[in-house]
């Protein structure tokens, strides 16, 4: 098997440098040896997930970026505005790998029987760097597919099944009795909303669209409500006391969408009650995990005392179940990962490709219902 | 002793009309007899805290407030902006006592021991309706006061002590390692910082103004910023850097003080720390448990994933806590009454002077070192 291993292949880099840009770029480097518990996979396919944007792009203004270089290797230049660059210092000089899961075919392995075993597999990978022809990790973080699944079908088995399992773990450990969740119509959001059916979990789906409204509701979804509908504040409210969630996740973070949350889930928890000069006892929290609105978040505070706000991030949340709790919902996307996890891409591109301006263009947007997958054996 | 007691005496109320205004008035009500585990207190002292206004007041504008009835008897009408009535709808048509705290004398107990045990002892109280000439209590709402202790030094023994204790028992609770307090110069601020003082946990105090600064100073605080000062930011990154507090009580509410805070404690925890894209693993909480500043908070969240914001009150971190927690705290507050927790007044007023439009004007404004202190047996 080794005879079919090069000595050096390709890994997409991002750069930021001195004089304020973002260079993106292709780059030769050695393929590793693994070393004893590690498995060398061949990437087949890696997603670019709204949590891959911050490490590729930096902030940069991709409305101006140019592009150099020959068509199979070409560098992507694109300016770094002042805020942005502010919170890049430590990154200057420092060519990164990018790419925080994927999946692919394991072409060697250390010697330990746990990694010996996973030889031939197809296999999903988490841990960054899958932007790239070959990686090298740990077995620890491989989740060996079912037999006869592709690595298509299992590039996206990480980041989202894990966070949309998250999102229902921590409902629970925090003591809700249903969710909220903004952006949902996102491939995150429709596998949201196949995971509380299958729970019998009431979800309440807020959009910024009708037609996304319908795709959610043809999906099955119960509760779904339009932000910019004339009657948000109310609809939102009404589902609220049906459903008493008094969780949310909310991607979009800035502006005034969480505060409204805030603002409905207080209404529906104080609808019943008497007077109370500090609002009701309930609880309401909505976790901020993604930042589609960079703006800044607004809070009118006029939701009584009890209640937070806060970022969530995967990774402190799987640390904080632990090796066995994440061992348990590993087990689960491996099992669901056609049905309740299943994601779907709207263009596959090479390493090259994904450097062509009209993609970056169009993923730099995070347009709900678009989603590229990189194929490194393109 | 049972002849001394009026069968009617005067209690303050406010009441919130149907025609928008809040009208705040004394009113004859009946003296009440003890049930078995209640004593009758004489009302002798009764602060206005901040946490007092709300009820009080309703948030109606007090500069066109305006006042009726005779001199002993005064009745006063303010207008309630629309954004305040809002919020009062299950008030309206109820006249509500008022007064977190206070102190007096017991003249008249229940059957139960524990009752029996207060009589003709100085007690300080809470439990609301403080602004009363008599208030009758369950015996678990008094603390008794050390001998020799007047009300006036009583008075105090509750809401500022048990907060500044409560918000070092959440410091340690939530495994915190420092405090940063806002508006420190108030009673309250003074009294944490005597408390961090005694406790040798690092207390960084944010003021407004210079001479508070110098005010928190001269009384032994360590770490002093003031908000106003052009070098804010660093300053308070350089105290933060040096004490590692990592969790803020906020008085203010409003603005982008929360903000800041939370960004200089990312830029402590990260100063000497490599790049990360998600922001430093060190958790920054930020409690709010005033709103002197009643405008939106903004969130500029340029400090990592790692941080969370919420409403914070004295009530529920009791219940946290529990009987046994909360009579620890307590005897702590009585053996240190006239030391750490001790409090002071600018003026002392009867119940109808605390509704002389100078004085409604002065402590509905909260400035910094303002303290009413209300003598019903005046």
């Amino acid at each position: 098997m080794a005879a079919h291993i090069p000595a050096r292949a390709l890994q997409l880099r991002s750069l930021v440098t001195p004089d304020q840009t973002v260079q993106v770029f292709l780059d030769e480097v050695d393929v590793p040896e693994p070393g004893p518990t590690e498995v060398l996979v061949r990437v087949e396919a890696a997603p670019i997930n709204p949590s891959d944007l911050g490490l590729l792009l930096a902030g940069s203004d991709v409305t101006s970026a140019t592009v150099s270089g020959p068509s199979d290797r070409p560098v992507v230049t694109a300016p770094l505005p002042d805020a942005a660059m502010r919170a890049l210092g430590a990154r200057i000089g420092t060519a990164m790998p990018v790419g925080n899961e994927g999946a692919g075919t394991v072409v060697a392995a250390g010697s330990a029987p746990s990694a010996q075993a996973l030889l031939g597999k197809t296999v999903a990978a988490a841990g960054g760097a899958m932007y790239a022809q070959y990686r090298c990790v740990d077995v620890m973080f491989c989740l060996e597919l079912p037999a006869g699944t592709i690595a298509v079908d299992g590039a996206s088995a990480f980041v989202n099944p894990m966070t949309a399992l998250g999102m229902v773990e921590t409902m629970r450990l925090e003591n809700h009795a249903g969710l909220v969740h903004t952006a949902a119509a996102s491939n995150l959001g429709q596998m949201l909303n196949r995971l509380c059916l299958a729970e019998q979990i009431p979800l309440v789906n807020i959009v910024r669209r009708p037609e996304q409204a319908d795709l959610l509701r043809s999906a099955g979804a119960a509760y779904v409500c339009d932000s910019t509908a004339p009657t948000f504040m109310a609809d939102l409210t009404a589902v609220l006391k049906q459903t008493s969630a008094t969780l949310a996740f909310d991607a979009i973070g800035g502006g005034r969408l969480a505060s409204q949350i805030l603002t409905c889930m207080e209404a529906a928890a104080s609808a019943d009650a008497g007077f109370s000069r500090y609002g009701s006892a309930v609880h309401k929290q909505v976790y901020l995990y993604g930042s589609l609105d960079r703006g800044p978040t607004e809070l009118t505070r006029n939701f009584g005392m009890a209640w937070g706000i806060g970022g969530w991030l995967l990774t402190p949340f799987l640390q904080r179940i632990g090796l066995e709790g994440v061992a348990r919902l590993r087990s689960r996307v491996a099992a669901e990962l056609s049905t309740t996890f299943a994601s779907s891409y709207t263009d596959q591109v090479s390493l090259a490709g994904a450097l062509a301006l009209d993609a970056i263009a169009t993923y730099a947007r995070q347009a709900t219902g678009q989603k590229y997958l990189i194929r490194p054996d393109l």
